[in-house]
């Protein structure tokens, strides 16, 4: 197991087979220096891609995002959820799913924060069905960018959004990748 | 001036008297490396005090509370904004008014996070009316903790916020305070 498996495994909650509560260290009380520990992991394997900015949304993403952010030396551009579309020709929005939440919120970024003809990074908490990256790629693709790579840190494996991300041929490092989990345990998949 | 107050009368820009703009570094975009400067100048003034945790509300003030919390080597801890009372006795909440959005919220934590008998230190982004300090100062007394210390980033001097502070005896620092400011530019108090 790497650190964060270890940490999970440790702190981590499973209150049944689909919800996994890390709020001790992630995302509720934060522990900045394992955020620090993954903005290591991200800026090492995303480091010689070009990066021009780290992409995440709002809020959970923000201190692993900025983390990385700051060890690449590049900016940070924070995604916000909004309730409704915005009619303002400067921003970029999609509206995205939300499963976990049984929601709905349109992805909203100011057009001055996403130029064209960049390499961008999207560092989120979680992936699950992958709704937000796919609404990440879409607005990237919209901007006229790329989305060079998808660094999270807890992958749900047993859900469909990795193979989703894969199909489109996105770079995924996912630092702790859930193959099953239950009251009994957290079980991890191709842990070394 | 001081670093930040360099970058605001760069980068920021006062729509009106009263809305200022910093999305391109601080709150839309970040530039961590200037949320790690802000994080050094908090952790310097509040690093003798004892600080068991550094508060937050969800999402702007995250970047610069999780560098002051990495800092000083304690846990950073994300108040939520829920638009509802919660009937469940594991977490503390309070009502807070915003003014700058008109809206109303109840700040939210769970108790786990929120101990008693610690020194724990707020940092946000603003501070205008001081609503949400006077949030987080009530849900701290609450818990039966004590607020040691506040620490803001940008500081609307002509709003009551600080005076309501200071009246408390809370030791507040400001790193930026506009004395006013207009769409002709913007005024620092006690700048050096």
């Amino acid at each position: 197991m790497n650190f964060l498996e270890r940490r999970i495994a440790r702190d981590g909650r499973a209150l049944d087979e689909n919800i996994l509560l890390v709020d001790s260290f992630l995302n509720h009380q934060v522990d900045m220096e394992l955020m620090q520990q993954i903005g290591h992991a991200f800026a090492e394997h995303f480091g010689g891609c070009g990066i021009a900015r780290v992409l995440t949304i709002e809020s959970s993403g923000i201190a692993p995002a900025g983390m990385t952010a700051l060890l690449l030396s590049v900016p940070l551009v924070v995604l916000k959820k909004r309730a409704s579309r915005i009619t303002d020709q400067s921003v970029y929005q999609t509206g995205v799913r939300s499963f976990t939440k049984n929601s709905h919120y349109e992805l909203t970024v100011s057009k001055a924060f996403l130029p064209a003809g960049e390499r961008m990074l999207f560092i989120d908490d979680f992936l699950a069905m992958g709704e937000a990256a796919l609404g990440v790629h879409a607005i990237v693709k919209q901007a006229g960018s790329e989305l060079a790579g998808i660094g999270i840190v807890i992958e749900k494996a047993f859900q469909p959004g990795r193979s989703r991300l894969d199909a489109l041929g996105l770079d995924v490092l996912s630092l702790a990748r859930i193959e099953r989990m239950s009251t009994e345990g957290i079980w991890f998949k191709d842990a070394e």
